[in-house]
This record gives C-alpha cells, structure tokens and sequence, in this order.
C-alpha cells in the first residue's frame, strides 16, 4: 500500500476551552494560567484558551479576560479564544486577542441546541464577527460540529458538511475544524467526507477535531494523515465531553495524539511527558480520572510499585 | 487515497486465554464457562479458552480441561486452547481440542524471559507438538510475540520476525498472529512490518494481535484492513497486560474492534452489545474497572443519570 504521511503536523490544543467548559468543578483562573503556560512550555505553539461567550452561559470560562492576561507572551505561541457574537469580539478584541474561532455545525438540529439558531443565521451572525476580526488582522478559525454524526439526526450528509464548510470559508476564515463531536466516526466516515472536501477546499485549510468516545480518534487520524492533512487538534488529558450526547467521552488526548506521531517521525514540536504532566496536575484539580492514555498508564505504574 | 479493505473479518476472541492469564482474583470454572458461553452467543466464532501450561505456572488456568468440558458445542464455533508443549499437548487432545496455539517470540530477551527458552529451542519444542496436532487433524496457530517493541530490547526489526513467523509456518502452523504484547505500536509499525512480511506470506496466514496500552491498537487495525488482514485478535472488555511491561494496557477490546468494523460496513457476524453484557459480567467478577470504550461509556451514562 502506498503510505504517504507528512512529515510535520500542528497540534491545536483545545483542552483550556473546549476540554473545561463541561467541568463543573470551578477552576480558579490562576490555575487555568498555569495550565496553559505548562502547555505552551510543552512545545504547543496553538493553544485555545477560553470562550468570550456570555459569562452566564459558560461560567466556567467567565474569566476568559483574566486568563489571557495571565500569560506570558511567548515567541510562536498563538493565544486564541472562541467568540460567539460581536460582543463576545469585542471582550476579546479588548484582551488582545490575535486569533479567534466562530462555531456553527452541520445539523441543523445541533445547531438549534447548541447554539440557539439556525445554521444560516448563525451564518449571519458570525459574518460581521469575521469581517471586523480580519480587518484587526485577528485571524479566525471555524468550528463545524457533528460532521459525521450527530445525536438528534445521526449520520451526516457529506454534500451538507461541504456546504457549510464553504460557507464559513467563504466568509474569510481560514480554517476549518471538521469536528466529530461525539467521537462516533470511523475511519471509513474520514475517508468519505474529508476526501470529499477535499476535492474542493485545500488541505491547509482543514484542521480534524476528533472525540474519542468509543476509541477510534488515532484510527482517524491515521486517515487524515494519509489525506494529507497536517493540523489535528487534541486536549491534555482527554479533558471534554458533549452535553447532548450522554456517555459521550472527552477529545483525543493530546498526549495520545503525540505518542504516536512522535514514533511515526512525524515532527510537532511538542514533548509528551510535559503535556502528560500538565494533564496530571489538571486531573488533581478536577478530581476525576480523566481518560487519556498515557494517564492511565502512570496510573497503572504507581498502582503496580 | 485508495482505500480498500475487506468486507468480512474473523475476530478472535483470546480474553478468557489471553485476558485472564495475569488476573490475580481466581475466576470460577463455571463463571469462565459462562463467560466463553456468552462470548460463542455473541457470534463469537474462534475462542481461545484457556491454556494447557503447567498448572503452576498459570494458576488462573488450571482449569482449562474443566473449562472445555463444560462448553456447549455450538456449530461453527472452535474453542481452541495454549499448548507449550508434548504433555500439554497430550492434555488438550484429551479434552477434545480441535485447535491449539503454539507461542515463541520475535525478541530473544522476550523469550527467555517469558518461557525460558531462546527462540530456536522454542521452535525445536514445538515441533513434534505441531506434527502431532496436525497429524490428529487439530489445526494450529502460532503466536508471535513482540514484533514490533520488546520491553528489554526496544524496536525489533522487520526481518528477524519474518524468519520467525517463516519458520513457524514451516513447522506445520498455519496462522501467524503477529503481536504487539506491549501495546507500543503505531501505524506506520504496521505498514514497515507487516507490509514487509507480505510481500513473503501470503495474508490469510496473518492475524494481527495488538494491545492497547498507548491508544493505538484501532489505528493500527486501520492499517492492518488496508493491507487486507482479515483476522484481527481482541479481548472482550479489553482484559489483558504483559508482566514485563509496568502499565502495559490489554488487548484491543472486542466490543471497541467491532463497534469499529460496523460502523465501516465490514461484516464480523458479532454483535457488539452481547460483548459489552459479557465484559460486563466479568468486570464484576474480578471487581475492577475494564478499559474497554463500550464499557467506559456504560459507566459515564450511569453516573450522569
């Protein structure tokens, strides 16, 4: 079989924002700080830290100012933040933000849920938050959730996940998250609807989001790697879930994630016993085993001694 | 890409062998009777059993005549059982076996250490136990242990474990199960090393036998499909570990393969749920949580309710 992989991948971490926002253990803002410096000295140079949605909304990310402010500037280190409207862009703009993501999804019925409209109006809403970001010079990336399957519709049409992913590129973002939210796809689903995007929008363009619910994000990844892709986000620790989807399990874990590209030679810049030692400390924090690989196997190591 | 995979898989079932040998707690006969019982119920066609290796060496299975007689026959499925040698060999013809496994290694270390002989006496050990089982019309599989990553030797190369797996077949074996015993592998492991052993065995003498330790096994399943394998091993609720390797993980879970091969249309003939319900079971019994994704789930459904 012909193996083609690149030789280089960007990890996004999205363990500070999409990994926290479903904990309910408050997380003081200084160890939210904390966490993510230990990211970024773990070699992450793409680090979502918090959400400027309505603090109401996602009170554990209330403090998204806070948290930016808190962190050192480092060289090749991008800082970004989700923002639902323009006055979430507006706090965001204020917090010295250099690059934001918007978020809409490829259900209809995930979109009424998660967030409240249509996706054409979501559309709507987010096209004055794109323009004004790009004419700061903030770049933006675009979240497409449930492009494979979705817990109210199930399987999703891939002429759909392409419509929209359109849409929001259309809109001037520069990249696009296929996301698989509730961590159902397969290997196959990657295949089918990322090679089908990709015989119209530019692999650059694409990042792959992957849960890890029933155990087949490498498995993904795998494909998006021989699909030329090159950017794949992950949380530290497996930090996450899906509120719509009970039983639904947390991102890959970016630790997991680069295990295994580390010993494919594939370069990413990011150490993984740093990542797994920052997850750790996280894992205190919160109290809860959290799933990641390399965390249950420490675990099981101290259990053994 | 090109993306060609089989339509039909054979898992093998090697948990109440492969998963129970290092379980400290002592299961019952009658529970691993029902266990292996539920699993030939679950459309489970192979099912290793049990092991005819001194009865102190693996306490846990002790009881592997006891097991095999208390198996309802079931057409079509083949309890098949570990021999290590001419006495056990003699044991297990005596409980009726009609299919038996032999066991060596790709690494030296791994060999002496695990069974005490280097890999050439292990073969010369096996050899009159294959002419035997063959010649009473008992069909063998050969495993192959640490093809990709030895606990004490670290990466092993592609062409020591093609001699190996060449010379189990030239003992009369005829299946190859080409192991990952540390869980350690990644894809592009798979494509060097099988795609390598391909190119000299033809793919129905292959099975592929991972461990899940880094979060890999299905990735590499992934792989293992393009290359056309079409016998993968795997262990309901993911029992399993290697004494050698502190933290080591268990076999891929069967439930977790399945759900996989389903979802991308690849008939296996076992039904997902009736694994998860046998896990289950078992998970009680030894009073520990199992790794298995499907059962993971379960326990994250459970609490949010």
């Amino acid at each position: 079989m012909r193996f083609d992989i690149p030789s280089r991948v960007t990890v996004v971490e999205v363990g500070p924002r999409d990994g926290l926002q479903n904990e309910k253990i408050p997380v003081p803002t200084a160890d939210k700080a904390a966490f993510i410096t230990a990211l970024a000295d773990a070699g992450l140079t793409q680090i979502e830290t918090s959400s400027f949605v309505h603090p109401q909304a996602v009170p554990q990310l209330a403090d998204a100012a806070e948290v930016l402010a808190s962190l050192p500037a480092r060289p090749g280190v991008t800082y970004s933040a989700l923002v639902p409207n323009t006055k979430g862009y507006e706090r965001a703009k204020e917090a010295g933000i250099k690059r934001i993501a918007v978020f809409t999804a490829a259900s209809e019925t995930f979109a009424k849920r998660n967030i409240n409209m249509t996706v054409a109006e979501s559309l709507e809403a987010f096209a004055p938050v794109v323009r004004a970001a790009r004419a700061d010079g903030v770049s933006v990336r675009g979240y497409l959730s449930t492009c494979f399957v979705c817990p109210f519709e199930g399987d999703i049409n891939k002429r759909r996940v392409l419509e929209v992913a359109q849409a929001l590129l259309d809109l001037g973002v520069q990249e696009v998250a296929i996301s698989d939210t509730i961590g159902a796809a397969v290997p196959s689903d990657v295949v089918e609807t990322v090679g089908f995007l990709l015989q119209s929008i530019p692999r650059e363009r694409i990042a792959l989001h992957f849960h890890d619910t029933y155990g087949t994000a490498l498995a993904n990844v795998a494909i998006g790697l021989q699909l030329g892709i090159t950017t794949f986000d992950a949380s530290a620790g497996g930090l996450g879930g899906c509120p719509f989807a009970p039983g639904a399990a947390g991102n890959l874990a970016t630790e997991d994630l680069v295990y295994m590209l580390d010993r494919m030679g594939i370069h990413t810049g990011v150490n993984v016993a740093k990542v797994t030692a920052a997850a750790e400390r996280m894992q205190s924090l919160l109290g809860r085993r959290l799933p990641s690989r390399q965390l249950q196997r420490l675990h099981r190591v101290a259990e053994s001694t």
